[in-house]
């Protein structure tokens, strides 16, 4: 089992240590990248020697980071993980699984953390792994750079949705004006992260919005994606995935789901409610799980049955909770 | 002309007012009646008389602040203008001219305020009249409550894109923070104020991305819709707007190009650009004008020539810059 530490027994690992590597987690996102690239730059400003690795490739959204990639040749002593919540999330390219298993610090903000890292700098309520990092990076003594400042703000405003999940908080708001202040640039950086979107993913919402229909007088609404849509667009699944909160975010809708065709013909169905709605509920009877908000289940069998079955759980659901008008009971 | 006050003199007549009028511009957005919502609030607690005019409907969205409206019984003694830049913005329903003609103080953040007050307190560099607005209630002694901080939080969220835009600055954050501290919850608000978006609107939407066509190795998107599309849809002229940075924000478009038919036959095209591109040159070429990023004019003719000569004009545009490949000189 980890140690839990603090940020001043942190700091005085990494200051303590020469030859660092720091981990990030497969898939990364903007706060594992940001977070590795904020602490490589105020390493570097120490006089260590630090290299990040990441089983995956970084996506283009976050090569602005001028980092030392982990190669053959460099022998670390001292292995830090950012924003990883457990040994899995390491992912198993890139060789990432031999330091994986001996990662001596871990600074990360997720309660599910399973603790295997020797020692555990956890804040559950930090919005980002980066929110935490600002800290430790001012304990450390070395002052927030423009750059340093970019990386962190990448973290903290792709973490929250720029701001809008609801984890965001004070706290959050607070880290995002110290890093503003210290030089990032919001113009350039939120242009970058949040006003692009893929072609792609441009036709995939296309085909969507061509599938959307609404049930239960508009508290349901559906769309849905062949396997063929899906492969023909090119998106890739992480964009796939946003795509499930579009049903549920139109006005009226308690219920949102969209329907994707896998592989084999079978239909992955994603439930999205809002109110008191249980998304889980729905899941769970077709053979499912999830959160009460998001939930999903896999229906085997063609669109039209696939549909006929969800529909019958989001009509209990709706009754259950008397959203239903009297005709459709 | 109107007389520059600073926050202290415009907190002084405030207090010494007593019944008071506040009025909001015409086509009222989250900052305005944020405002005038959270000026409401705080009034009453010091035991004014307070009301409220706005020269059109307030949206669903912002109907959660409980604000005693005008109506002809009220006989206001001092009238504060909240977020509004001139006369003409005032709008003409509602009797609010006979109003807008006697504002005592104008409370506001546009830069191109006219000075139509007898006294103004202007923060050009403030992202919000609401930014503003926390430090007037502060400086009147009254302590923000979750009501008053949820108003002002809707006025700094909906101005800034929820700190997207480049409005945004670090003075921002640290005004989210504190009323967040007072208890505006980001949560509810951030999902009423940004995750719900009409059916009308999501139909438009469809329409748009069912045009979309790229142009010069996809430097150049254009959407195109009919009068018929745009009536047939029902969407207000607020939503119809926000689609035009659609083709823009599709990834390597550097000019983005929106086509909208006008009940006479003409197009209305908004040019909106990245980078170096100058939109205000295409569009002035063709009779319109604006600014660097974002311009417009107006052609009549039928689509094909429209298209044909907007084209055209982008054409030389991106050939200034460079961005244009040899097969396209």
């Amino acid at each position: 089992m980890t140690e839990s530490v603090d940020r001043k027994t942190a700091v005085a690992r990494l200051r303590a240590a020469q030859d660092i590597l720091i981990l990030c987690h497969k898939n990364p996102d903007g706060d594992t990248i940001g977070c590795a690239g904020a602490l490589y730059l105020a390493l570097k400003t120490l006089g260590k020697n630090v290299s990040v690795l990441c089983s995956d490739p970084v996506p283009a959204l976050y090569d602005f980071m001028e980092l030392r990639w982990f190669d053959a040749s460099y022998e670390p002593a001292f292995v830090v993980a950012v924003d990883v919540a457990s040994i899995q999330l390491f992912g198993d390219r890139n060789n990432v699984q031999k330091y994986a298993e001996h990662v001596q610090l871990c600074i990360d903000h997720h309660a599910s953390n399973s603790g295997y890292a020797y020692e555990t700098l956890l804040d559950p309520g930090a919005a980002a792994a980066s929110e935490l990092m600002i800290d430790i990076i001012e304990e450390m003594g070395v002052s927030i750079t423009a750059d340093i400042a970019a990386c962190l703000y990448t973290g903290i405003a792709t973490d929250t949705g720029c701001f809008r999940f609801s984890n965001t908080t004070a706290k959050t708001h607070l880290a995002a004006a110290r890093v503003i202040e210290a030089g990032a640039n919001v113009e350039t950086l939120n242009a970058r992260l949040f006003e692009s979107r893929s072609r792609a993913r441009l036709e995939i919402e296309r085909m969507a919005l061509e599938s959307l229909e609404y049930f239960f007088d508009g508290r349901c609404a559906m769309i849905y994606l062949t396997w063929d849509q899906i492969v023909t667009s090119g998106v890739p699944g992480a964009e796939l995935e946003d795509l499930t909160s579009l049903p549920r975010s139109i006005e009226g809708v308690e219920v949102g789901l969209t329907l994707r065709q896998q592989k084999d013909g079978s239909y992955k169905i994603s439930v999205r409610t809002a109110g008191t709605v249980d998304a889980c509920a729905i899941a769970r009877h077709l053979g499912g799980g999830g959160h009460s908000r998001a939930a999903g289940c896999e229906i085997s069998g063609n669109l039209d049955s696939a549909r006929y079955a969800v529909l019958e759980e989001v009509r209990k659901e709706l009754e259950r909770w008397g959203l239903l008008s009297d005709k459709q009971l």
